[in-house]
């Protein structure tokens, strides 16, 4: 999977590499081992037997990654392998290796605990990643710049404002990624079809042992087939793809050399082209956006493996296990390309005042509107703005200018416009400091629930 | 959109008919007008003149609709009309209509107050179906039926705890739903980029005035471009649809006429075929399975409208906006065409128990192994069991039969299973009711949370 | 589906109206009666009948759509209420009705018949919008702009390489639409299981005489669930919709208001905004961005419903219609925008050199390093390379000016470039003219294969 | 990626491993270096020196990739690392490599040519596949079975129609395969922003020169940001592995216990299940479902990248190719996972025979309704059928013997049926014939087909 390398992180991969998956499953076999002996269901010298074999590098993990494909499940040639390996040390244990479990049971749980440590990595830059933003936010004050919809200059926000609203969703993101994380990160045993059969009366303790053994809670029911705590896990993930994407994307667009408002550190080479030496490419921006792209279609595949048939279904769970790593990799690429450009990007104020002056004005259309409304009717008021509006675009000078003009040759009622009115009007400091203040308080209380997440680890 | 009645219902396609929701954006309208009012923005008299007006059917729909798509958005239309509706019984009230708002502030607003309408249809019929799944666990107690894993009998479940596994994930969603709900329907007002720069001082008064008329919730910002607590709700609805396909899935594959262990009601000439008399089609299983196959799909178009550009995007609200209605009716379809079929099936325990029985026993191969081993070993219990199998699967008899075969030949120590346990072993009531009691304090409890989120609404 | 309106052409939607498809099924059954007839296996009065009541006006429309549902298909109402009908007038011809047919024979050939009209539309705009980008090509000679890679500037390219580099996938996809359109748009006629059972010896003449009524081509098998071809029709309208998808996004980047190269024509008040009277909104491209971005996950849906089970599936085929019409309206209403949009768009070539102007010569450094390579040597060029980069970077002058200081300061030996050579790598025009050469000769062609297109109609 | 090993094969992971795809790239870089020789464009000896050091094992690979990331491309490592041991050898031509490429130059042309082989191999086993249908069609005649609709029973076809209801697809995508392969699998070589700007009057010849050298057309135009050709091929996949799907989905359902039609081999340990001795998987149908669970999902995301901005775009290639391995590795494991398991299914005509049997004569009422209806009319044949049906539904015999008893009672007149036309009405064997027939010159017409893809290689 050569090309996922752009788009997951080292990290995650780590998280997810075969021998590391393989030492999940043989702690799940290991806890499963333990928590029987104490129930009494196989001699403690069994357990111990086992639990010292439940070592990934013991074993050839290339040669068990081979045989799983044949076998339908990673579960079986690591189960037959340990079985085979505690044979060698203990012949009368190795019966009781894998013991009332079924190949899901370890391949989910193993999962799980892969999961949380994918999450964990997650979690953390995408705190440090609101961290940036926060504090971008807090040390630009009522700094003024377009803003623009539909890709068109609107009106005049702040870039704090512009700020808080890429760091809001992310916020929320962190916040409900440890609500479903709690959630879905749950121990899974059921046996073959989900009723632990075998175990009768002792179902219950073991269960609970093997929860407290890998930290994990007890679900009401064993999950094969309810996979739904798990989307809702997937789809957080995937609502925060979404609001990095949007980041991305802005950064994208503010770095365009007509643009440049705000342009990613070039620190260590970054962003350097092999062609062509005068570029300076947005790469953590590109990443971001490579890694979240395919984000929406994975959530969709996840999705559509929740109907497994009757009690464990025909290929679903493989298709949605095969997804996981990829969303938690793209998810953590994204996340931690854009906590490091924005530790420290360049923000060009002067670039984005000059941007709103190049405008002459023209951005303040509606406030200008809503002043002339109560003096001159909407019909008059129409007409008066497109006029103005024309001569503007026409190079005649700037709103503010034709609107003088206007009163000058008394197009315009002389009292219809207050000298100061229009001082607020065209000052686009003013709307930035309005700007700010809509998110003054926001600013505080996220700072607040940022400081709350760090306080405390996920999962 | 024609096909699409198949997989949307009625009561969703009135809830997002154009007039409905022309009605929604005039209700956004006339709020907005009464709260700048009450803030003294605009004299009260302009405020009661817009009111009154805002009755969608003083309008043509149908050629507001017509002439949305030129304009870019619904709302454009609706505010001219408005405006000039208004300008004929008070010009000068006209100005006032829509001041500080944006097209999609209007249509934002609106469509959270008719996904208010559209969410509780589905959560009636989804408590409803929770009933009717829990009835069904509840009237049937202990009766055994195949657990089947890959589309193989695997082992013995009972029935109750096959209808827990369907029910607990709507169960949850039911309750996730609510709280998606809660989150996500919210009042949107925030001009044409978020700041509400025209209102000034005034914006929190006339926000707080129009979430109380309402009665949404305030949003900490405006989310013009922070679609997450909106996606999260898309994706609850999606992760209720995959539990209502997989509830339907198993319900076509139990309904098999080789199967026949349940089946859908055949009242009103319901599943009648035209062409072939003899026919019953399950057809409220078809019609979920059709209404839910493109949910994962709607909910990827939803994912990837994610990333607007700048303050308000090129195209990303409009596509976001298509898939709400679709998403809803296709919801609502599938639960209420399962509530209807659950409502009454046909269960046939006789067939459950036949088909286990046509197993001779090898469904118990998991029980023999584990009473075996600690007599005979790993290898001989292996060795033992595949020539049991073998000759059950050649017809010389059933496995308890080859069992006491073997044992009459001493190819088993006479002392290897005690009378008792073999009873036990191919009892597959036994089984049953084991399964039985998994679930039942979960029943309970299920029943308990069903009737508390029956007792009050959603939204 | 209100909000569909935005994304759909007003013609297409006519096409797939619900009267409009019911005549399309009543063109079928005719169809179906007139060849059995023709077989002698009806009576020719019997056809009359049928034949002559098969005309959707008679019926209420929305009567068979509500009853549809319920029956699981649209085509048993329409059967039920065309026999109901042929009844009062020759009831001995009521039997005759829908005789061997199967509910999906007649949906799918009515879907096939709609389908080719909505193609015609598509095709039509396509090859206007092929048509006006060939103009726009052909009237901008050697005009130099700034290509942009990674939304950064890179090199020189010309305005009419960029416009052959939108058209040439366009086209291709009017091209390969045809081909497709011949090979997806045949007759479906199987019966109830697609082996036309009831027909015995007479099912080929039945068929040949349906496919010259309905000037449909036979397919080899029926293919109820051999869903390929139509799919194949699907994926080339997606990958168009891609194309689209990348020509409007071209277009908003270049009328973003600090770049301003191409602008959508202002003509009737497209892209007025209601709130803020200075702006000018890309609205086709909007339109054709928003009409594209579910176009991939409807590709999805339609091929995840490629898995009917056995001779039809449950539900597949119902999820599958229902994407058909909103594909193929999405299609339309981008490709008819874009049409529009690129018929007169504002270009304007001075900004395209402003932009290249403004970049200092950096655009030049790949030729640079080139001429400087043979005389330095690998590291020397390099260093120099990024210490004049750095220098222009730095405001000192432009790149040019950075090299001949560098020269007559030795730091070059002064041999190292030609004079001549110099001007032609600073040379925008001289780029220019060279992007223009790459495509010369496919401008010709494309002129060609277009008037080929256009000589031809579809279907 | 660890859990793709189940939905991939380690034929397409070898073809796409980081060794041989850096080599690819590094073919390319020697073509490169050999045609711009050729054109007169390098020394003889530096091209002699890059090409001897293009070979992937003199490199470091694992490093190559640990530093793409970074550098937003494999191909800046790969490059840079070629240039620096160039460099060792004969500093002179180190300047050479990789001249007047761009990074996607060489990933798109290597990509192009791993493809090439990932094509081979599903091709080889596509043809193998449909040649096991051909043989399971051929050995086949006129046995009868359920035709199942809904996934009900609806009338008796022959297992040879079903077989070719399968193979007919398969067949129109192995030669589909092979044409969207001759258009897709091109080179790609234009430079930073397509123009070949550096190599001026050069272009055409070095353009030819790699064509030949890596066998690979010459593009009309660089196709950086022209998607729709690899689009194309990619969709052809996706619809290949929508008919493998089904075929998986029929396999299983047809496996099921209560079914047992046809079953998948046992051979060699696959299948057997590590907790439940009994159990036999099918496993090649697991696999296939599983590997094309997602497939469509994949089309979605590469059609979704089809929008780069301007000469080439912000992350979707990176995005685009992460996704072609993956799909060709999914679509042959499961082409060939099914072309094992169909070289020797179990079928079992005695299960087929009595299902049908089961029915007793019910799936012949559409046959019987057209013998009534000429005799009784549409009302009383209605009545009739749903008497009888009602019948046998009961218990009370077959349709055939509730039709007898209806003429012994005069319920029936005397001569509405003729004996003979009984006999045929109810005999399973004339309708499996019929089916057969249906299919009889399209097996011939089949097997020439398979044989003429058999007889030529792909690409």
């Amino acid at each position: 999977m050569l090309f996922e390398v752009f788009l997951s992180s080292p990290a995650v991969e780590a998280v997810f590499s075969p021998t590391a998956v393989v030492q999940a499953m043989m702690d799940v076999e290991a806890a499963l081992a333990r928590a029987q002996a104490r129930a009494g269901l196989m001699p403690a010298t069994a357990a111990q037997a086992i639990v010292s074999l439940c070592r990934a590098e013991l074993y050839d993990v290339p040669a068990l990654l081979a045989a799983a494909p044949r076998a339908g499940s990673l579960a079986m040639p690591v189960v037959q392998r340990l079985r085979e390996t505690v044979a060698l040390f203990d012949p009368s244990a190795a019966a009781y290796v894998h013991r009332s479990a079924a190949a899901q049971d370890i391949v989910d749980t193993a999962m799980v605990l892969c999961t949380r440590e994918a999450l964990r990595l997650i979690d953390d830059d995408l705190l440090t990643l609101c961290g940036h933003l926060l504090d971008l936010a807090e040390r630009h004050e009522a700094v003024p710049m377009l803003g623009r919809t539909l890709m068109q200059p609107a009106q005049v926000i702040s870039f704090r404002f512009k700020v808080m609203n890429w760091l809001m969703p992310l916020l929320r993101s962190a916040e409900m990624l440890r609500r479903q994380a709690d959630a879905a990160l749950m121990l899974q045993f059921g046996g073959p079809v989900g009723t632990l059969d075998s175990l009768g009366e002792h179902a219950e303790a073991v269960l609970e042992a093997m929860s407290q053994d890998l930290r994990l809670a007890v679900p009401d029911m064993c999950w094969h087939t309810q996979r739904d705590r798990g989307m809702r896990l997937a789809a957080e993930i995937g609502i925060m793809c979404g609001a990095l994407g949007k980041l991305a994307q802005d950064v994208a667009l503010m770095g365009q050399a007509e643009v440049e408002e705000l342009s990613e550190p070039q620190a260590d080479g970054r962003g350097v082209c092999i062609t062509l030496p005068h570029k300076h490419n947005p790469v953590a921006a590109q990443q971001a956006m490579a890694a979240v792209q395919r984000v929406p279609q994975r959530i969709a595949s996840m999705f559509s493996c929740m109907t497994p048939q009757h009690e464990r279904g025909l290929g679903q769970i493989q298709a949605e296990l095969a997804e996981w790593n990829g969303l938690l990799g793209n998810a953590h690429a994204a996340v931690q390309a854009l906590a490091q450009s924005m530790a420290a990007p360049t923000v060009r104020p002067e670039r984005m005042r000059a941007h709103v002056a190049a405008r002459q004005g023209l951005v303040a259309s509606e406030g200008l509107e809503l002043l002339l409304l109560p003096r001159l009717g909407r019909q008059r008021t129409a007409a008066m703005l497109q006029d103005i509006i024309h001569r503007v675009r026409q190079g005649q000078g700037s709103m503010r200018e034709m609107l003088v003009q206007s009163l000058d040759q008394g197009e315009l009622p002389a009292n219809a416009i207050a000298e100061g009115d229009l001082d607020a009007l065209f000052d686009m400091d003013t709307s930035a400091r309005l700007a700010d203040q809509r998110v003054e308080s926001l600013l505080q209380d996220a700072r607040r629930r940022c400081d709350a997440l760090a306080s405390r680890p996920l999962g």
